[in-house]
C-alpha cells in the first residue's frame, strides 16, 4: 500500500505568518501523498469583534450562531484555506482546498447532545472514493474545518475530529500516518518540561502512565482520540510540533502512538 | 462531443436569497455537464463598511488593496462559494467549489496597465486537464472570482472573464454553451423595453445594429466579449436572465450569439 500522511495544524501555526510559512515549506517538500487539515485560529474571533458580533458561550464553549457560522465560513474556508492553497501552489504542491460540502467530502449532522452549541457538526461519513480520486491525481488536499449536512446547511466542525475521520476512512487504502500538530513537543511526562517527551506509546504503556498519574490530564482526550484512530486502522499517530514535521514522521521527534 | 454549459451569475442573483435559491433549483436540475461561475455581489462592500475599511477608487473603479483582498477572499471563496456548494449538494448536484488557486485551475498575473488597481488578476492560463478530470467524475464545478499568480498571491478577478476563459479552454473537449446571466432579458433594441430582446445575433447583424445605433452602448463591451468567445471556439453564447436558464439554453429566451 502507498503511504499517506494526514497532518493537522492548529492555531499556533495558522495564526503565526512566519511559522505557517516555514511549516508550508516542510509540508510541500514532504515526499508522498499527503493531506493537510487546518484549524481556525484566532482570526474568526478577531473578525467577530471588529464587526461587533457578540460571542455567546454555553458551558465555557462558544456557540456557533448564524452570525458566527458566517464568519467561520469566511475565515476558515475563504481566507485561511485559500491563502494556504496559494502558498502551497507556489511551493510546488498541487494543493486543492475543500470543505466537507465540496464533493460531499464530509457529511455531518448538527450536534444536539449534550447541549445545543449552534451550527456544530458531528461527522457521519467520509467520501473516501472522492478523496482517493483526488489523491490519485497527485492532489494535496487542504481541508477547512467546515462540513455540511446534505440539506444545504454548513456546520462548524472540530479539525482534530476531521483529521481522525479522514485518516481512518483512508486507512484501508493507504498505510496512513496521522500527525497532530500542537504547541508542545509531544506527550510529556512533566507538563513543565518540554524535554520530557514520551517518544513511543502503546496501549499498555498508556494505561500504565495514566494509572500512575504521569500524563497531564489535559492530554487524555487527545490521546484517547489518537488510540481510537489506531484501533480503527490508522498505522501510526504522531503528536508533536508541526514545525518538526519530518522528525515527527521519522519517529525522531514527538510521541508516536502505536498498536503494540 | 459531450455538451457543457458554463453559466455565469452576477450580483442580482447572488445578493437575493430567494432568486439564488430558485436559480440553484434550475441549475441542479439542468441535464448534462455544467460549471457555475459566480460574481461577488454587494456583501463584500457591506462587510468592508461594517469593518470600517475605506474603499479607495481610481478612475471610478474600486482598488483591491490588501484589506479588500482579504474581504473578497473571505466573501467570494468562503461565504458565497461554500453556501452555493452546500445548497447544490442538497439539490442532488455534486458541486465542488474552487478558486483559481485550487489545483492551479486559473493562473493569472497582477494587472499593472492601464493603471494599478491593486490585487486584480488577468488570466494567463486555464488548467483544462484538471477541470476536465473533475467534470468526467460527474462534478459540477462552482468557481469563485479569485485567481492566483503561482507565487502565492491571490488575485481578485472579473467573473465574466473567468467564464469566458473557462468556456474557451474547454471548447475543444465539449460542445460548449456559455450563459451570461444579468439583470435584463437579453440584448435589447430599446433599453427601456424588456420585450425588445434580439433573440439571435450573428457577427453581421451585430455590425449592422451597432452601425445604426440600435444597441445600448453599455452592452457593447459585453457583446464584444461574447463574440470573442464565439471566435475562440465556444459553440453558443447566451445573454439573459439567469432566472430563465432552461429557456436561455433552449434558445427560447435571451439573446443567442452565434458564429453565423
Amino acid at each position: 500500500m502507498d503511504k499517506l500522511s494526514v497532518i493537522k495544524i492548529g492555531g499556533n501555526i495558522v495564526d503565526d505568518e512566519i511559522k505557517l510559512s516555514s511549516f508550508l515549506d516542510l509540508f510541500a517538500s514532504l515526499p508522498g501523498k499527503k493531506i493537510l487539515i487546518h484549524g481556525g485560529g484566532k482570526v474568526a474571533t478577531q473578525m467577530a469583534a471588529s464587526m461587533n458580533i457578540p460571542q455567546t458561550m454555553v458551558d465555557g464553549r462558544r456557540i456557533t450562531d448564524v452570525a458566527t457560522l458566517r464568519i467561520v465560513t469566511m475565515v476558515y474556508a475563504g481566507l485561511i484555506n485559500k491563502n494556504i492553497v496559494a502558498a502551497l501552489q507556489s511551493r510546488g504542491s498541487n494543493a486543492l482546498g475543500l470543505t466537507g460540502a465540496d464533493g460531499n467530502a464530509l457529511l455531518a449532522h448538527k450536534r444536539t447532545h449534550p447541549a445545543d452549541f449552534g451550527f456544530v457538526g458531528d461527522i457521519d461519513s467520509v467520501n473516501a472514493a472522492f478523496l482517493r480520486s483526488l489523491i490519485a491525481n497527485g492532489t494535496d488536499i487542504v481541508m477547512a474545518p467546515i462540513t455540511h449536512d446534505g440539506k444545504g446547511q454548513l456546520l462548524n466542525t472540530n479539525a482534530d475530529t476531521i483529521a481522525q475521520s479522514i485518516a481512518t476512512a483512508l486507512s484501508t487504502s493507504f498505510e496512513t500516518s496521522l500527525v497532530y500538530g500542537f504547541e508542545r513537543s509531544g506527550v510529556l511526562l512533566d507538563a513543565s518540561d518540554d524535554n520530557s517527551v514520551i517518544s513511543r506509546l502503546d496501549p499498555e504503556q498508556y494505561m500504565e502512565h495514566k494509572e500512575k498519574g504521569r500524563i497531564f490530564a489535559g492530554m487524555i482526550p487527545k490521546l484517547d482520540n489518537a488510540f481510537a484512530a489506531i484501533r480503527a486502522g490508522v498505522t501510526r499517530v504522531i503528536i508533536g510540533k508541526a514545525e518538526e514535521l519530518p522528525g515527527l514522521l521519522s519517529g525522531e521527534k514527538g510521541t508516536t502512538i502505536v498498536h503494540e
